[in-house]
């Protein structure tokens, strides 16, 4: 027998023994492991504690928060819609003879203590609640991936609306992505309203965890408002639980207003939306290349906005949505993947605390085309940098390829277990009397078997404190070969396939969706054969 | 023409342009670019200091510290042989009724206070050496590995005594990975001597930088010295800059001597050759499962060690080696890859720091077999956190599979790219003036074109700030396609085989190593064809 299959011996036998004597026999060891684990002792979660890791010194943020002000009062923000100009200068912000919005110094500390914070994304279930607070942790999905990577064919196609819908049901099972951006636009739906509409409609049937989208134009929101009331129960109650938010690039970095966005903005406000106040310059193109300044420049986009919200309603809750990107200025193109995109948002996560305003920003987009090595390093050192950073919601960081251009089913099953790696390295360790061992060590060393295998910290632990991959494989070389050497991509294509063949989440009855489909008609385009109906 | 070609050709167009004015012409932008930078402006290199992710607090660090002295006072170690009891004896340890050494505070305390730090370990060229201090960080390669990991058969075979000097010469030119650890066995030379030669004959032969390496028995020792010694140029030119470490696993856990591993201890602290303090433990196994249990185990192990190198002889450098590994408590097995490996490593960074001593332990063991996805973001979380935990010396953090089972070469070349990324999150943000940019941002949005392509400070910070991968891939969808889908493993394979082809380091003359193959005979048993000779 070879080491580590003794070794594996002597655990489960020691496993064995040691509940055998607690729990009466093999029915009831049978039922331990069968059990669920209930939250609070799962040994990953949403909401863990980050916070570990700061790129940046205190005097560092104090002095990114000056240059940020400065810049407000003196740069200000160029194409300002009319109504956004109105509510931004009735607050306090000066209208130039330039064009440009400027903000004076006291407006923005104003708006940073009255802004809402410390609020919860709710899900339609509300076991998918996220209250985002501290250095609370979540980790979601996001993008608008313009292709679907086919992992089986090795290429790239357009991706469409069932997919989409297809995305939303994995995630809606996978435990270690706890929220849902729509990550990819249906190529096959290219009318503007039919596109915002079914899109959140996709969303919204495929998943009862959170769902972040966005609009195309002001007139859109409406009836995507109509649809919503009617699945939240009325109007009132989904103000009161909004389970979707409103991702918002209302800035065209640098420093100027998108107006369409803007719209849409003042749309969502009003509808009771939550708004993701998205600024993504891009380092080196729409944004300074030198690291410091493309987190002032996203910092100082993103209080405007939230200036701005607040204009139109004081306390409309709002996430602080610095998404700084990076190019690779050999070429100008867009390198998510990249250390420079781990360090820009890390440090935008602390920027947030800073303020103690809710984060979001982006990880784990890899710049390799498929889920190769590479896309696994670059989404590991991200995601991973992300959540020690106490990042509040770290979007893009599942099934993302190409720089946000492809995004793939099969990753999302894979990624799934990545994040529960790096939640697992977000919770930290535990230094407790009983967790620094002092008896244990005593006890095994001078009286017990000189080994730590079956001991009662060990089987106690073992659920607990350690996780697991799902699809990862920890053989050995010898198990590996006798298996058919295992490969982690044919997994996640047969996890896949299983799961879409059989999840219809049902959490929108289906007459309630034969109500939505009576009242839009052939606005919906998502088919009920695609929904298993 | 799509969006990032557009921007890719701007940001060239105008990048030459500014060149051009600068430095008047095509010819001086060709030597601007061909120029390899100076290191001190490199975007990544040895010794960038981290310490910016703290797993632990300093009231976590004082209670390590105090159940370590209270384990070592109380619990102490067994088999002690001899020699190692008479000196720490003598040095004030207490051999108990039962055998079991112990350790007073006083004796520890005193110990640390008095230990080597801040020495550097070097290469055989001093360009390689690595000044190990404060949170200076290293990667480095290092193991035990019995197969070579085959990616062209998806297979693994026998590592044999050629693999290992072309991993020493693949290293040779990877300037991510900063030392050479030895980290295969050469199946291919069962006898234990010739073992031991041989290994580390092919490391010091196949690269200049700082070798690491070990022995079986004490015995072994004096012939590997006395072909330093030649290597050097004489004895006290090697003692002067000892190019050789010895990885010496002298505990086997949890809290016992490895009798043969002492006997080597004492040979290499004799003979000049610094020690890397191991000790090995596996959470759950031969180290307590509770992940603060471990790191306590470990430090009260490599604390003994360093008390007996010290009275063998004060102030011989030693590294402080605390390496406790993971068990996946289903199986028994080890895991490398995991999140707990990850916590586990940047905890035992953060304790070296807390004794200001030099340490080192590992990193980017993947449990997956292969060059995929999983060991993809296994190894980029393990390695990016202990980087940022400011590791001095990061062992196994290049090229190693199934947990320490399987090497691979083209691995190496990946994981040099993968490095590059963790040294430059390693780096970290620079906040100066210039760097929070208002200038730039005030200039670009005001009077500007716009954007910042072709910014000078954008041009400025391309080389310096900004790392590029040699073998990963950053093409666009479109552009992927067009250049036949390259596969970063395919490209990979062609790397080594290149560099395999066309890279025998001569650093040893041909002269020198032929006087060596006159001096030990038969014992040497790499073929001269294997080294290109």
């Amino acid at each position: 027998m070879s080491a580590p299959a003794e070794i594996a011996t002597v655990v489960q036998d020691s496993a064995a023994e040691a509940r055998s004597r607690r729990s009466g026999g093999r029915e009831a060891r049978r039922a331990l492991r069968a059990a669920p684990l209930a939250d609070d002792v799962r040994p990953v979660r949403p909401g863990l504690e980050g916070g570990r890791y700061k790129p940046l010194v205190q005097n560092d943020l104090e002095r990114i928060h000056e240059a940020v002000l400065t810049l407000l009062e003196t740069v200000g923000f160029a194409n300002a819609i009319p109504s956004c100009a109105d509510v931004c200068v009735k607050a306090g912000a000066i209208l130039g003879a330039d064009g440009r919005l400027r903000f004076p110094r006291g407006l923005i500390e104003a708006t940073i203590r009255k802004a809402a914070r410390n609020f919860t994304l709710h899900g339609q279930d509300p076991r998918h609640d996220m209250l985002i607070q501290g250095t609370r942790v979540h980790y979601g999905t996001a993008g608008a991936a313009v292709h679907l990577v086919d992992v089986e064919k090795r290429e790239y196609r357009e991706s469409q609306l069932q997919d989409i819908y297809d995305a939303a049901r994995l995630v809606d099972g996978l435990d270690n992505i706890h929220f849902f951006q729509r990550p990819m636009v249906p190529r096959d739906v290219p009318d503007p309203l039919a596109m915002d509409f079914n899109t959140l409609y996709a969303c919204v049937m495929g998943t009862s965890k959170h769902v972040g989208t966005s609009f195309t134009v002001r007139e859109n929101v409406a009836p995507a408002l109509e649809m919503l009331y009617a699945i939240a129960g009325g109007e009132e109650r989904f103000r009161a639980r909004p389970f979707v938010s409103n991702s918002n690039c209302f800035v065209v970095p640098p420093m100027k207003f998108a107006e369409d966005a803007c719209g849409v903005l003042e749309a969502c406000v009003e509808g009771g939306i939550p708004i993701l106040l998205l600024s993504a310059g891009q380092a080196g193109a729409t944004a300074p290349a030198a690291i410091a300044g493309a987190v002032v420049q996203a910092v100082a986009e993103v209080l405007v906005g939230l200036v701005y919200v607040n204009a139109l309603k004081p306390g409309h809750p709002a996430i602080f949505g610095t998404w700084p990107f990076v190019s690779d200025l050999r070429t100008g193109a867009m390198s998510g993947g990249s250390a420079e995109q781990a360090l820009l948002t890390a440090a935008c996560a602390q920027m947030a605390q800073f303020y103690d305003l809710p984060g979001g920003s982006a990880a784990g987009m890899a710049d390799s085309k498929l889920p190769d090595i590479q896309s696994g390093f670059e989404k590991g050192i991200t995601d991973v940098m992300a959540g020690l950073s106490g990042l509040n919601l770290v979007y893009e960081s599942a099934g993302m390829h190409a720089s946000l251009l492809g995004f793939c089913l099969e990753s999302l099953i894979i990624d799934n277990d990545m994040l529960g790696y790096c939640q697992r390295c977000v919770r930290g360790i535990e230094v407790t009397d009983a967790a620094l061992s002092i008896d244990t060590i005593t006890e095994v060393c001078l009286n017990g078997p000189g080994h730590y295998l079956g001991n009662e910290q060990t089987l106690r632990l073992m659920q607990t404190e350690y996780f697991y991959p799902a699809v990862g494989d920890r053989f050995s070389p010898k198990e590996w070969n006798e298996k058919g050497k295992p490969d982690i991509l044919a997994r996640a294509i047969a996890e896949k396939k299983r799961v879409l063949a059989e999840r219809f989440p049902r959490h929108v009855p289906k007459l309630l969706d034969d109500r939505l489909r009576a009242t839009f008609g052939d606005l919906i385009k998502l088919p009920r054969s695609g929904m298993g109906l």
